[in-house]
């Protein structure tokens, strides 16, 4: 007999059904037992009346242990009085597929019952949590909606590798893997690979995939190994082209969302999912540091100046809330000093931008310096020599202007739910201290 | 002026366009310039003639080199003496935006012009070869096919860690990282944690991510970092649901591949896409053995015996070919000596089947053992001990019956265009003496 969800059962009233499910309680009382069902699209309430009839049932059932997994095959009947769903199942047979222990390690229905690291490391029980299972529901569909928006743009997927010979971009924050006789690194991002794509004529690509950071911190909103969605795109005529297009697929993301997750998301997580319906706004950093010291006093400290840091990223959300109720803000022109060697700058402007939102910076955009010459002495000005020569050639035999954007998938899951920390949004958490399970 | 794709063009005749792409080559004649251009979705012709009028863009056309990208806008016209399509621009303006290097380090037009490795080392360059970049083309519209089939059925897509505690599986064959002050490892596959979804109540998950094989081989079809595509998925009765699961995805993936690049497949790759038009044909290991040594007088070495090799693969898909004309061969029932502890078994075999397709395995799946006390005993009976101990805890507090498998994108790729190796289907291929560019 073929299995149907519980989301189906309003379908098949008074028929003989199959549900298979695990068991999310079980009540037995002195006149009747019952036990209620769950799989991945609802629940649903088995009902057995204890008397002669069914001795070896009541019997059987009162050995069944929460958690454990049961097939049940049975009659499906409206009742007005049960108060999940109002129908029940009265079971003709009950199987057990597998048997829990019954002394769970904690009540993973509670998310407070148990310390952080006791969550993380029975990560496969937290997440039965049926607000920690949507998280990833929804990260799914975010994905999914994404690519759809990407193919509908005419992109290709693209898998680049994340063994790599050299420790690209930096160097520090790198991890280190032994390669047979040899070493090789992590990549950090598939930054140079997908500008590989655009000397090739790929033109538009973009790649879903994990980057790893040598980072030793305990932030929470990083982490030493996470989901990157990351894009390249070619004959552009600024950044003002990969700025429209990362508005254009977040709006898209946003908008599909709301549709389909809206109600849930508010619900469950007491936030809105709210669709920009204007132009994202756009400043210049040093005109962000005007406005912010002028209306909140804020001063950016020496070290940080030409870049965001922490606060600066929290002050420029309430500013474009209040200035343009928008909760997206772009920001551009930061010092060459603290951007990579390979934006493009002009009048020694980098030609790219940071996105903040929600009060974190969830991009940076850039176009790309593509001319063989200029990226050359721009790279040899950050002391990059040999690690980047290979690089370099890409640019050598012509290379369209392009640009592109990286998207953390885990950060973002966490602005879009307001998680409390980045390890809420991943399947499974890695930071310096964290390796398992 | 917006830019539009050569394939758009003929759309436009005696209007004003705009065109962005590579110059593929140039003709520098008496009387006339010739420029062919080219973007990823096809080729133009761009023509000046020679006279008073257009002396500077005639001198300026002298300077240009081929593999240079330029902008052009100009008239589009019909005329059917242009061989390439039947029509010609005529430029109002050229701009170049990329200059290429005269000297090319290879002719990347012919594939036979270079030795493998310069053809690796200069990948971005070999990926401009039409040819080369249509495998990337179809891989990602392969890609794309399975997902679609997957979230038909109700799948939902997970992003688990590729650093991960224990050398997991075996121990043998996986690569070592230097995790902060201790080690950590590449996972050679999702395998425990898209099981652990399922312990989580996922119920129907999949991944396409990266997978690592510390392996120190050269054969044609092994590189140490591809791209796999796992799925697991729940309340299975038996290792048969997962078959028709694989059988049914591949199906979906030809049926689609055949109505979009059935014919470009044939003309440039000159093999068949062919879509099966009923079940895969099972065989039971002992009885291929049989059937191979009466038909083609083959014994299997004593030390494969149980388990498949490349003979064997190869012989397997003649033999399917003749007795059932089907491409594909599920073999079941193989020795549990040669399985992972995790298949379930029953009678002490093995409940998984890999598949074989053109002479090449591309699946192992099973249904897994889900029960905590069999799982454990079968872990032990191999050997292993810590290293798996908290994945013997996803299924101590109740884990749905469960199966699924895993598809390496590159090779079905290979097998799909009847590529000579493996690296010809890898946008950056690894193997041991190979981690650049």
């Amino acid at each position: 007999m073929k299995r149907i969800y519980m989301n189906q059962l309003p379908e098949h009233f008074n028929e003989e059904v199959r549900v298979d499910g695990y068991i999310d309680r079980i009540r037995d009382l002195q006149y009747v037992q019952f036990i209620v069902l769950r799989d991945k699209t609802g629940k649903v309430q088995v009902t057995i009346e204890k008397n002669e009839e069914n001795k070896e049932m009541n019997d059987f059932v009162s050995t069944l242990t929460a958690e454990s997994t049961v097939k049940v095959v049975g009659t499906l009947s409206e009742n007005e009085k049960v108060k999940l769903n109002g129908y029940e199942i009265f079971p003709k047979n009950i199987e057990v597929t597998s048997k829990s222990d019954p002394d769970l390690v904690f009540n993973y229905k509670d998310e407070q019952s148990a310390m952080t690291d006791t969550r993380l490391d029975y990560r496969f029980l937290d997440l039965r949590n049926e607000k920690h299972a949507l998280i990833f529901k929804i990260q799914s569909y975010m994905v999914k909606l994404f690519r759809d928006f990407l193919y509908e743009q005419s992109f290709m997927e693209i898998h680049t590798p994340k063994l790599i010979g050299a420790a690209s971009e930096s160097g520090s924050e790198v991890f280190e893997v032994k390669y047979f006789d040899r070493k090789a690194y992590l990549a950090q991002s598939p930054q140079f690979y997908k500008q590989m794509a655009m000397s090739s004529g790929f033109e538009r690509v973009f790649e879903v995939g994990p980057a790893f950071r040598a980072e030793n911190s305990n932030s929470n909103r990083h982490a030493t190994e996470f989901t990157s969605i990351d894009l390249e795109f070619s004959y552009i005529d600024s950044f003002y082209d990969v700025m429209h297009m990362e508005q254009e697929m977040l709006i898209y993301m946003l908008k599909h969302m709301k549709e389909t997750y809206g109600e849930e998301i508010k619900n469950v997580f007491h936030t809105e999912v709210i669709v920009p319906t204007k132009d994202f706004p756009v400043i210049k950093l040093s005109d962000l540091y005007k406005e912010l010291e002028k209306r909140y006093g804020y001063q950016i400290p020496e070290e940080d100046v030409g870049d965001l840091n922490a606060e600066t990223e929290k002050l420029a959300f309430k500013f474009a809330m209040e200035e343009y109720q928008s909760e997206f803000l772009f920001i551009t022109d930061f010092s060459k000093a603290k951007r990579p060697f390979y934006h493009m700058r002009e009048n020694d402007v980098p030609q790219g931008y940071d996105l903040i939102w929600r009060g974190v910076e969830i991009t940076t955009g850039a176009q790309r310096e593509h001319r063989y010459d200029v990226l050359k002495k721009q790279a040899e000005e950050k002391g990059l020599g040999d690690d980047v020569k290979f690089y370099l050639e890409f640019f050598k035999y012509g290379c369209p202007p392009h640009g592109g954007f990286g998207l953390g998938m885990d950060r973002l899951t966490m602005l879009l739910l307001e998680l409390p920390h980045l390890r809420e949004a991943m399947f499974l958490y890695r930071n310096p201290s964290r390796l398992t399970p």
